[in-house]
């Protein structure tokens, strides 16, 4: 997010409410800060992994989140970000398709480390987290769509979107506000579907995927 | 490298004789690749680790590579070349201390990889290859200092040093001519007094001193 916000990239002037982090410091620390949190993510996993795992294991887990933040999922994802999504002919499944390497790798590969962790996680229902993840993640960006079309700038806590600045392809520019709208709820209601089967087990992940569905007051039922 | 080519931090515009990433593609790409390599050197070691070692060694062993390349290693170094080698009265203590958390953890951490991977090194052997690595470390930056300064720019295949341009504190800058180059040549022959004991086994790290030694011509004996 940090290098995202960078000037070469989405040049954003605030994250959160916040300056972003070459804005409160200067470009070199937001290239730095942003390098050195690549290397603490998986330094904080390797710390945390039970060494009662098998080296296999470990490998396969640690694998999962490096892949994850490489070539084959977010770079890919955030350099084609840059280079198609001011197509104004850009599909749908295009669109999808690099949300899901920018961001839905990265949150499907939480669930399959914690899956590939467990021992008792069946097929079905480690296809059905998965499903979960994968929808979370897309819903999560169409609904960020939607917030930076529609949402005041104030519930925002950023300026005026940059995307929007940019002229880039969104899912709200594919959509009208209504239909956005919809899409979004169902697929909410279509993730949560996905957890049905786990019972009382999945509540924690229901409550986040509320939160996640309820941020900013952006979205009206 | 790519990053630390980049405008916000060292503004080169060659590497290596050809145009710097940012210059012969654009900012965006240039991160992004640093980025994604970053990531790529990670997988490529979990790709390459024996499945037959304990889970605890691949886990240290993957953490002395990132670590090396994290807020402990090269983040802070690169971070400390920004802020403090500016300052006229930097020590060389401090100045070889910044050099170390750049480049130096980096090529300690891949003799202690090698060590923590193989089980007959014993404590001896381990520290003598761990000095080694320090000093090739420092010697090397010791002689791109001198090089950037006294080589002619054919010779280093890039536009004017950017330290020089940026009147950053160097080893050169530190020493006369002769005292640096007497210092290089000393520094040399110490790194490979560290490998007697290793007789004929260590013949290819001789070879790399002395290819390290012997680059772009710049240091007479």
């Amino acid at each position: 997010l940090i290098h995202d916000d960078l000037p070469a990239m989405d040049d954003d002037d605030f994250r959160r409410g916040k300056p972003s982090c070459h804005k409160a410091f200067d470009e070199a620390t937001a290239i730095l800060v942003g390098d050195g949190l690549q290397a603490l993510a998986i330094e904080l996993l390797l710390d945390k992994l039970p060494l009662t795992m098998s080296a296999q294991k470990t490998v396969v887990i640690t694998k999962e989140l490096v892949s994850a933040n490489g070539f084959m999922g977010m770079i890919s994802g955030q350099s084609l970000d840059l280079s198609e999504l001011k197509n104004p002919n850009l599909s749908l499944d295009m669109l999808s398709f690099i949300h899901n390497l920018k961001t839905g790798k990265l949150i499907v590969a939480c669930f399959n480390m914690a899956i590939l962790a467990s021992s008792d996680v069946g097929h079905i229902e480690s296809e059905a987290l998965k499903k979960f993840a994968y929808e979370i993640g897309l819903v999560f960006q169409m609904q960020d769509d939607y917030l930076d079309h529609y949402a005041p700038q104030s519930v925002l806590g950023k300026g005026a979107s940059s995307d929007l600045l940019n002229e880039k392809v969104t899912f709200a520019s594919l959509f009208s506000k209504d239909t956005l709208a919809e899409k979004i709820n169902a697929l909410y209601r279509d993730a949560i579907e996905n957890l049905k089967p786990f019972g009382e087990q999945a509540n924690d992940l229901i409550a986040l995927t509320e939160t996640l569905r309820l941020r900013s007051n952006g979205i009206s039922e």
